[in-house]
């Protein structure tokens, strides 16, 4: 491991060239015109796992963008590891928010800015790296590796539980380690135990068949942007509780006794709004921020058009107005039985001068992992190792669906050991991940591996 | 007279070729990047004026798109006519549903396709062609005409004004006649008498101070889109009654009496309703809807962005959103101070997680037209004697601001002698003008002007 640990700081430069490289690639999943950007992307990865000296590394075809998958098996005696990333990022939009190119990588104060440099590439770069410093220095691996890296985890990972499903035998494994997360607080290492799922649609509101000049139809006939804005509004109460009938029913929310641990966590409200530079919070009857944006759900509209929207005045009465809506969801609440019950809401309250379409665009179900498992157990040591402080087991907001998927489909347990601060920016402009959590990310994962399977031997 | 509709049958088919010409300069004024062909569709009109024997045309420099300013001055004995109308026309989209592109004119079923054919290229064009047919047969104009032909009609006609204040004397006439306007039904003639007015805001709400995930933000910080959509809904009741405070004083709202004659005009609600395939209706407390579109106030969403608008999901909880909203005014109503009161509204129903942009793009005021004025009558005849049919009174929904601006700067009454329909598509895909139409638009001003020249010397 010594060595290992050597090699990584010797190579650390070299390493970071490497991930610019690959942050080169606009490979933006949900976007089909930046498919074959998908695919260079999927190819550069398996390229650079056979470089490493990883045994086996493949690029295995879906109905949508390719999975990279990779094994070095090197004894039954050992456990065996499965870590799981994705090479694909989120659009870049806006585009003009952005200080420098979003597929130009550069560094700035020691933060590597470019889309997808934490979420995730940076993140299972890192893996990547710990692996090669093993194996570049004529080290065996401690343990047995499996790798998945997919390509549609920002559009909804369609094609992943298939191939979960299709290939059980060949992804089997004692655990699965994610670096898709975030620490609590710049210079407080952490450990994520629960991620929020998500439920995701998309709702398109059709008044008249064509736009209308809002002088000769306006006051009688009804704007679908009209009309939708009443739809989202009432979505929420003036409590800002969600209004859709059943929408928490069996949803697990903070016990009391959680609440009164979590209070304990360092979370600075004020920090967090001036961040964002917004004045005050709303959250759903006033609970705490960090309970909020953690441990309960949410409804969000990502997206609305409707009407005109370039420069000056167009009086139209517009034919369509559209919104996407998602919802994070908290453990006990299903994506598909939510996606059902907003269904249900829209069908039921659009009015009789619209036609409504709705989409269910993907989801996600929600996790509350296991802190006593070996490997978390392994997974905090290796932490506080590198940085010398205990970590923190904390509650994230976003989503990881396959978190949710391993444990229902191959029984296992997920480490999430994320290296990324929310100040990252990830899916904003100006994306960043800091070198030095990159260089402590590997170290961290070095010492993992080795702890890890020092202590579970078959 | 008779000379002049003899020449303009003959020439029937070069005028639509010339105004297929015309057509296909995209002259969009709301659009910067248009300016070069807004120009070149003045200079277009200027050239014309000139071929058809008016002894006076220029091009004359405002601060935004120019002027064409033309004249014919035969005799201090004989009244005056001042013609107003717009070469610019409404941006094309959404393009996509255009049948044939908007700027390659087509006729199909005797109807000629193109943005501007009706709205309001083809028909300031009848009044270009009816004094070509005078001049080009030898016959001297029956009276004074001056013309008035703005680039800027679709884009809030902010030069106008100072342009009309700044030539008081040069636009003195004894009338100002204007056909920018629709008859009441196919084969229904008819003149209006009232136009509505107008206030064009537009409204933005920052959020965040950028784009943040839904995942690590979401249920705390609050969504523009859900505040944005909050208080658009909050214009309206539940009766379709907007909200605004003061915002229905002084509105001059149909009387009683009004009513009745009004309810004599053949509108079929049935018919308009399945013209633009929507159910119902929903008008200010079930008002009729032919009362709601032309003689009633409306406030309508003309546009609405913010978030994601792209294919599949993206996660964000976007920083900014914003809508155009647009008001239709009766007289009564002035724009400014409507718009100060939704600006006021605004001001105080913004939540103090949001920051509030708010600007006037531009307004109109409402118009009623004196029936009385022997124009009025000379219309009528000259339409009767075309049609065979005596012309109905009625009141249109759209917006001519310039009709108050003739009254209140140059003592002028103006005749809306329009040929359009509301089928003609003006602001929507598809926009298209009637040669049956095109043609009695012309012959009824070649009659007109004698008409109304014989009644009428000083």
């Amino acid at each position: 491991m010594t060595s290992a640990l050597a090699y990584a700081e010797a190579n650390f430069d070299k390493f970071v060239a490497q991930l610019e490289d690959l942050l080169r690639i606009p490979s933006i999943s949900t976007d089909p015109k930046y498919a074959p950007d998908v695919r260079r992307a999927a190819e550069w990865v398996v390229a650079d796992l056979l470089d490493a000296g990883i045994k086996h590394a493949e690029l295995c075809e879906t109905d949508g963008h390719p999975i990279v998958y990779a094994e070095h098996i090197v004894s039954s005696d050992l456990p065996t590891v499965l870590v799981y990333g994705h090479y694909d990022v989120q659009p870049p939009d806006p585009i003009d928010l952005w200080d420098s190119p979003p597929f130009e990588p550069v560094i700035r104060n020691g933060d590597l800015y470019a889309r997808g440099s934490c979420d995730d590439k940076g993140q299972v770069f890192m893996h990547l790296k710990s692996l090669e410093s093993y194996l570049q220095t004529g080290t065996e691996l401690p343990c047995n590796i499996k790798m998945l890296i997919e390509g549609e985890e920002e559009s909804g990972s369609v094609n992943l539980v298939p191939f979960i499903n299709a290939n059980k035998e060949r992804l089997s494994a004692d655990v699965a380690v994610i670096s898709d997360t975030a620490m609590f607080a710049e210079g407080v290492p952490s450990i994520t135990t629960g991620l929020r799922g998500m439920a995701y649609v998309q709702v398109e509101l059709t008044g008249p068949n064509r736009d209308l000049h809002s002088g000769v139809y306006g006051g009688a006939i009804e704007n679908p942007i009209n009309a939708l804005a009443r739809l989202i509004s009432k979505l929420h109460d003036k409590d800002h509780h969600i209004t859709v009938p059943g929408f928490y029913d069996g949803a697990q929310l903070m016990t009391e006794a959680e609440l009164v641990e979590y209070k304990k966590l360092p979370f600075d409200e004020t920090a967090f709004l001036k961040s964002v530079d917004v004045a005050s919070a709303r959250t759903d009857g006033g609970i705490s921020i960090h309970q909020a944006i953690t441990a309960h759900p949410t409804l969000d509209v990502n997206g609305i058009w409707g009407g005109y929207q370039g420069a000056g005045a167009k009086t139209v009465l517009p034919s369509i107005a559209g919104a996407k809506i998602s919802m994070r969801l908290v453990p006990g609440q299903d994506p598909d039985a939510i996606v059902d019950k907003l269904r249900d809401w829209f069908v039921s309250n659009t009015p009789p001068t619209m036609k409504l379409k709705f989409e269910n665009l993907h989801g996600g179900k929600p996790v509350l992992v296991d802190t006593d498992q070996p490997a978390m157990q392994a997974a905090a040591d290796a932490m506080e190792q590198v940085t010398g402080k205990k970590p923190l087991f904390s509650r994230e907001g976003g989503s990881i669906p396959v978190v949710a998927d391993f444990k229902d489909l191959l029984g296992l347990d997920t480490v999430l050991m994320g290296f990324g601060l929310n100040s990252d920016a990830i899916h904003s402009p100006n994306e960043k991940f800091g070198l030095d959590r990159f260089r402590m990310g590997i170290g961290t994962i070095i010492r993992f591996l080795d702890l890890y399977a020092s202590r579970n031997r078959n």
